[in-house]
């Protein structure tokens, strides 16, 4: 590592650089929340654009001085892939006043999450918990596509505002399965076009649920075992260094006892072979 | 077995016909996600339906392949019903045109479920679960039908499309218990009729919902209760073994002194009836 | 207990008895269901009146055998007294061809609930989890009364349908608290004349809702502890009955060693004493 | 502490004190239930209005006595500062007639949460559960705040009313967080005119709805162990007596032969002595 490199490594790993950047983003947090204000923005619009650009200054020049230091395994922590992409997201041009485009730039405030060590550990919780998910998730994913198909299939050509194409279904049907007026809005509708629509409607509503309740289960049942685990082991592995220790202890006296009786042997022994010799 | 039957058993049970099997199902069930798509079935629409054809021969001959290996015990496994089940709904008569049996069709896409054995595992799971719900369920089941039958005669007179039939009344009930729109949906507009409706729908809420959580409480505790029991018992084993273990230990060496507290009992005697002989 | 009390006694607690009460109870609400269906009742309707009626006699028939057969112990099971409830109210005056009446008359078909013995187990536990949640309910009623007197007295005059009363209040607030329509379907509409109206409702989400959830976990960790506790405590005892086991075993070694010691010290010393003598 | 300090701390201290105001506090909670009937309140409304400031009067001496007996200790127990809270609340001016006035008033019957001991341990339990969740919560509020600005700057020129402003959009994203009409109430309405609008609110809801379930997951997770710990943690603490005990009895034996074989030791020595002298 050159001298240099190895100055840059130190100032992105120092305290006060991660705060300062730390501080940046709260700031930018609340400026980006002012510019939701139509009343600031008549008065400070150019302040505020002036501050995200400086902003964005910032981080590109953090994440510049970043991958300086790291090199490639800049791109080993997730996290730092995550601070590309949303401070890139502020890169892309603008200037077609897109209402999408200024939105996603606010994402760049998620960085609170990647930064604060307390809010990575959380995160990092959430998605530990995804592989152990993982088959159950795809057993859904499944359902979702075969019922959308069928969905649109059956009923796309009379209803197609919602089961139109195969992503109106999946998106109607991920409507039902958080149960959001399914049956109001749209399967009674339905039914009275298709009277037996409900056959269709309700056991995906009971297999999904079902399905996300195990998930659920699974997910509880995993961080209990681990929780509890750990407690026990410790329990249990004070109880056998204590059986140990306690019969060890008796042991020592058995064996003291052993050598006490062989002496008296072999003084008994002794005295027998003089008064015989 | 003859020799012929028993080189079909080799074929069936061979990974490369398994894989086949799932490469055909996961390439129809791309096929049938492509025949929703107008624009794709303008286009190639004929060889999507001559592909479709062209699988159902391909699983038909497989399932007769199979059940010449396996004769009888062919429907032992549900694995196999269930997939001579969605497999057959491909033969239904589709001149009609009907919808529904356009839409059936596309079940047969749910054979991933049953061929992949991770996701086998992952179903057998949620249904392992079912034989401990059963008496919830039951007793779920009559309330059901006890206030299915309440609703039609006091309320299907005036809310004909709501409580008109017993199975009308047994739909609401269900969007109820899922608390879909259920107040300003369907009970208020009843309470204008009969105002003390509340009286029976508020306690039909509180009934499922409770018997539902307790439903969910009972899955858990098994659940948990496995996963725990299975864990400790391996360490109550473990400490079982080593408390023989350091106990026997102990008990070798004081059953070795017995032996020399003998020996030299006897020693003593002999040199005692030597001296007195 | 006279000679005919004690027949009568034999009677109601032979399981002919109970079994052709369970098959009139499963005949009548499979009756009961078919009186729902305009079409029988067109074609039957009469003689479904008349069965009705059978069944009813057949019914208070059963409980005043009971009566006689256990006197004033009939009141002290509470399943008793939920059957005499159920069949009193087919009793009352239906002349006057009151829908609810008709409908109430249909609870009988609830006696599944209390005949079935795996029913009634079912329903107990779903009792006994009650008083571990007493406090937490009572809580729950308090926090309503409070926001429902709040509602009435603060949007009563503005939303009389919806919090016109304290009876209102309290049913919009279940509501609420069910999530349903809550905000589209009221408090939407109310925070156009109370703009505030959300620093009211939203806070009584979040405070009944994690309410109920600590209600909940509060019966998951009682139903879980009670069956962990059950089984690690047999594996304890079975445990502790092993430690004394072994240890005892060790010990009796240690006792037999030292009688051994004893009779050898014995030996020696008359040996000596002779010897001396 | 003077005479009469200590004269008002015992009173206020007493169990007919406590049982006094707990009467006061139900009594008023009646009234003010009384006062949302316009029949009761027509034909004695001043009389509710006399005794609602009598209560009040006899509240504010409460509090004074309290405040006379604990010095500055009064407001180290949150729940002082609680009842002074809901007190101070009836003393504000209600000539305005305001009805949110009148109805803030009605939290002081709340103070059966704080008055009765029972109440106080159900709302001290909700409350000891928080600290365990804050990061969690932290976390939502990130998510809720970050997704606020972009729904604001995305779709609040086109939906005014639900994301005009970030507090708006805030409670927009409340609604859409508990499933209330989300989709047909406010995400199909937006993808008319953003047609991708389901790649913001669908995120948002998974994101949400996970967040949450493992918040809740960490709190049962907590509340169980804490419950299973201390049970097991006896049961562990009784073993090792046990162990300790059993080995120490089996100890004192073998320390007893040893004696027993040094004694014989001694008296073969001295005979052999004798014998030898």
């Amino acid at each position: 590592m050159s001298a240099s490199r190895s100055q840059v490594y130190d100032l992105v790993e120092s305290d006060w650089f991660k705060n300062t950047i730390l501080g940046v983003i709260i700031f930018n947090a609340i400026t980006l929340g002012m510019s939701t204000s139509d009343y600031l923005m008549d008065r400070m619009g150019g302040v505020l654009s002036v501050v995200d650009n400086l902003v964005l200054v910032i981080f590109v020049g953090e994440l510049l001085l970043k991958f300086y230091a790291y090199r490639m395994s800049f791109f080993k922590s997730a996290w730092n892939i995550f601070d590309l992409l949303v401070v890139s997201l502020g890169l892309l041009p603008s200037q077609e006043g897109l209402a999408a485009l200024r939105g996603l730039r606010v994402i760049r405030a998620m960085r609170l999450l990647s930064v604060v060590p307390q809010m990575r550990a959380v995160v990092q919780a959430l998605l530990d918990a995804l592989p152990g998910m993982g088959a159950v998730i795809v057993m859904i994913s499944i359902v979702f596509y075969v019922f959308g198909v069928m969905a649109t299939l059956m009923y796309g050509t009379a209803f197609p505002e919602w089961f139109g194409t195969l992503g109106r279904s999946l998106y109607s049907l991920f409507q039902i399965m958080t149960l959001e007026s399914w049956s109001m809005g749209i399967v009674r509708p339905v039914m009275i076009e298709f009277p037996s629509a409900w056959a269709f409607f309700v056991p995906f509503i009971i297999i999904t649920a079902f399905s996300v309740l195990n998930l659920f289960i699974g997910l509880l049942v995993n961080t209990m075992q681990d929780a509890v685990e750990e407690e026990t082991e410790a329990e249990f592995d004070n109880l056998r260094q204590l059986v140990r220790d306690e019969t060890d202890s008796v042991d020592r006296n058995v064996l003291a006892l052993m050598e006490e009786v062989k002496a008296l042997r072999a003084e008994v022994n002794a005295a027998n072979a003089k008064r015989e010799g």
